[in-house]
């Protein structure tokens, strides 16, 4: 890689020779210029800078002689930055603070986010974070080939160009056709927005439907990053316990009579972290109280597909009939996560402010991965995938139980009917203790105080089971048993 | 492509075939279900229901009675909706709101953001928008390989999975490379994070580092999304006059004097949208206004490497030693603006705070598109497209010039130094009314009131060159010719 060399030469009295001379020493100080990096040729410096040839020589034979570069006849000038005499390159203004700044020249806000970043995953590790999908699997290939359809096909100029924030209309259309004939929602296409996942479109809807100082519901147990995208929209949240039912309804009304709440964020499909579903009377009732009230219901189905007794329930969005409920999805549970491919359905009123939020945080998607993800799922790649990880999740899940209930016999482990988790209780166990003393023994998991809202220690653990065969879940847990504290 | 058929049976205690044929009728009634589609076996669908096939068989006859669907040999079962006694198959609510609701069931926020969408682009219609680029060379085959490459490489699995919020370390080595050896900003990676466009790195920046109150110095004219995301992060806009010399410092001084400000936001290369270079003066006044003060400057840079007379001015960024400056770049201009590639420079602890930001915002980048993108730039070839663009746009520079000076000589048009539009002044004509009818007359381009902070009309146009070729430079003036109010 050859870059041009960047040069201010200034415009002193020194001879012209000397100040290239200065500039190329000084943004070797500075770390521009690397040790072994080879300079242009004269000939090209030369015309570069518009001065001849012979200046850059003089210059170049100046840095040579004083030890910042040395010149080869077979590989021509090169940095080698062992100075004889700095001083006598020194700035006109004595500067020594070259390179770039350590430390910002303003004040921080004293109010810093936040938020959990990603976890390190020390090499070897086995992972049992709940979100995490398996990718061994993913149809690379296939989507390898429909990018590149997307990028070499008539139309790709298009998708190279500024476009509509809705998000491609391709995938805009298959993901209403999925929504409709799965999942029960008969979304138009003007009400599905293509997001970078369901975090953006949480977020979106938030700074779109939200403003400060308005009370939002959430579960107890719950996603903190999901949380946070409220709170940055000016939310107060009101935490609402969940219990093996799912959310509680009498809670929630209960908190609506104290102070009137303006949405409720939510979980029904496979409540995070603790994958209960929500049962069917408090369905009912959730949407009636929204509606009655005008509540908004924030509900996020961020893996639909897998559900393992029985079919998947419907998302509350296929019942309500009043517009009260903005629904998200993903294709990150059944692609990958990386792609950061969601949606979000919306009344079209709804669906407008949020992509004007989104014109200023990321003024609009990927066209072309959303052409090419379009394209898998018109060809019912995603679907096939999704098929066989649902067998693969229904088996792991079964021997991450079986090993639990072997190997741990002291913690209690429900089979989930869905999800990716297990949710399991370890009482009288110092969970954090044990997540950390986790890291070491290479099995990564999460404790129940990560997901609890008031962050107190918490019995359970949060053990996903979507990542790792069957052997590798024998051996998390042969690992989780060796970490206990 | 094959859909599960969603269906709710309900608990009635109307037989199972008869709630099996009201659920597909509803689902065809709420449009779920379009005609000609085609339904599920008799078997696949007592499989999945979990029944008696002989039921699905009654269903699907009393279905086929009463017009909903047809049966034939060779095509099975699928929809006709023509339906000889809807009644019969009402809801027991009698429910006749089917389908998904049209207006939120909520109370949507006074305060709509104001933002402009996309302007249509009308079919062979000539684009003179001052920000797009010539996307016909883009290296899209390069890219589709470098894809690939990433996609079924040994690392695709990380790549696809969750990661790290700064950008894939491969793309923000090849950015810090770059920025070091073309830009002179000796940035090391961790002040570099990869963003979803220079949009993007200035609402993170913004939320980040701006609180509601603060003052914010904005040029007068200039990019309005830009403005917005200053604003949603609560800052109060002041300003600032811009002349043949970029920002007016003075004037920035003055505003200083009546009340302290935080930030500036400015684009000193070529100044949006008048292209103008900021004075060596006026950089180093603004530098040391900004050191003196603990004023955050917000560089935009977003076409650097378009300067057509002499070298490209280098960035404030270089020159900042005090940690002033945060600098914004983006690839939108020299390989594509669909890909939303841009990146933030900034010292190592405002990255961290910026990247805590992006996790709620939308969680991560791409990075699959991360890595394809940084071999290109490793490859050179962002670099060897960039190089023709630069020589491409000059000519179409002057070929516009000379088209506006011989067929609307009532214009002023001084040929920019960079950029990829002219800046043209047009005394006396009604600008936006000659806008309007442009579009009629199948020409785009932008006049000055859409750039001017106070909406006012305004004398100027923007006239970009960069996405036409020559030939459709002569024609886009001879339809604004025809277009003149």
């Amino acid at each position: 890689m050859t870059w041009q060399l960047a040069l201010q030469l200034g415009t002193s009295d020194q001879p012209l020779f000397e100040r290239i001379a200065i500039a190329i020493a000084t943004d070797i100080e500075r770390g521009r210029l690397r040790v072994g990096t080879r300079l242009a040729s004269s000939r090209t410096l030369a015309q570069q800078l518009g001065v001849n040839r012979n200046t850059v020589v003089a210059a170049y034979e100046e840095l040579c002689a004083q030890g910042w570069i040395a010149i080869e006849a077979t590989r021509g000038a090169f940095v080698t930055n062992t100075p004889i005499a700095k001083s006598a390159l020194a700035g006109a203004d004595g500067s020594s603070t070259l390179g770039y700044p350590e430390h910002p020249g303003f004040e921080l806000p004293a109010d810093a986010l936040d938020v959990e970043t990603l976890t390190g995953r020390p090499p070897g590790s086995l992972v049992l974070l709940g979100g995490v999908p398996e990718l061994r699997g993913a149809p690379r290939l296939a989507l390898a080939r429909a990018y590149r359809a997307a990028l070499c096909g008539a139309g790709a100029r298009r998708l190279l160009d500024y476009a509509s924030p809705h998000g491609h209309i391709k995938l805009r259309t298959a993901l209403a056709h999925l929504l409709s004939h799965v999942r029960g929602v008969a979304a138009p296409v003007a009400a599905v927005t293509v997001v970078r996942g369901s975090q953006q479109g949480l977020y979106l809807a938030s700074r779109a439907l939200l403003r400060p100082g308005d009370l939002v519901a959430v579960e107890q147990l719950g996603f903190r990053p999901a949380w946070r995208a409220l709170e940055l929209a000016g939310a107060t949240l009101v935490p609402i316990p969940v219990d093996r039912d799912g959310l509680d309804i009498d809670a929630l009304e209960a908190a609506y009579a104290t102070r009137p709440i303006r949405a409720v964020y939510t979980t029904p499909h496979h409540q995070y972290p603790s994958t209960v579903t929500l049962s069917t009377e408090r369905r009912t009732r959730l949407l009636s109280f929204a509606r009655r009230h005008r509540v908004i219901v924030f509900e996020d189905d961020y893996d639909f597909e897998y559900h393992y007794e029985g079919r998947p329930v419907l998302p509350l969005a296929a019942a309500d009939r009043a517009g009260v409920v903005i629904y998200f999805g993903t294709l990150s549970k059944t692609l990958a996560p990386g792609l950061r491919i969601g949606y979000v359905v919306a009344p079209p009123a709804v669906a407008q402010q949020l992509v004007a939020y989104r014109r200023v945080v990321d003024t609009q998607g990927d066209a072309v991965l959303e052409h090419a993800v379009a394209t898998l799922l018109e060809d019912g790649e995603v679907q096939r995938h999704t098929r066989r990880a649902l067998a693969l999740y229904r088996r792991r899940r079964d021997a991450l139980c079986e090993a639990l209930q072997r190997r741990l016999p002291q913690l209690d482990v429900p089979a989930p009917r869905g999800g990716m988790a297990v949710w399991a209780s370890a009482p009288g166990i110092d969970t954090d203790a044990w997540v950390k003393r986790g890291v070491a023994a290479g099995v990564l998991f999460q404790a129940g105080s990560r997901v609890r809202f008031d962050r107190q220690p918490d019995p359970h653990l949060r053990l996903g089971f979507a990542a790792c065969n069957e052997s590798e879940l024998v051996e998390a847990v042969d690992r989780m048993v060796r970490a206990l504290p």
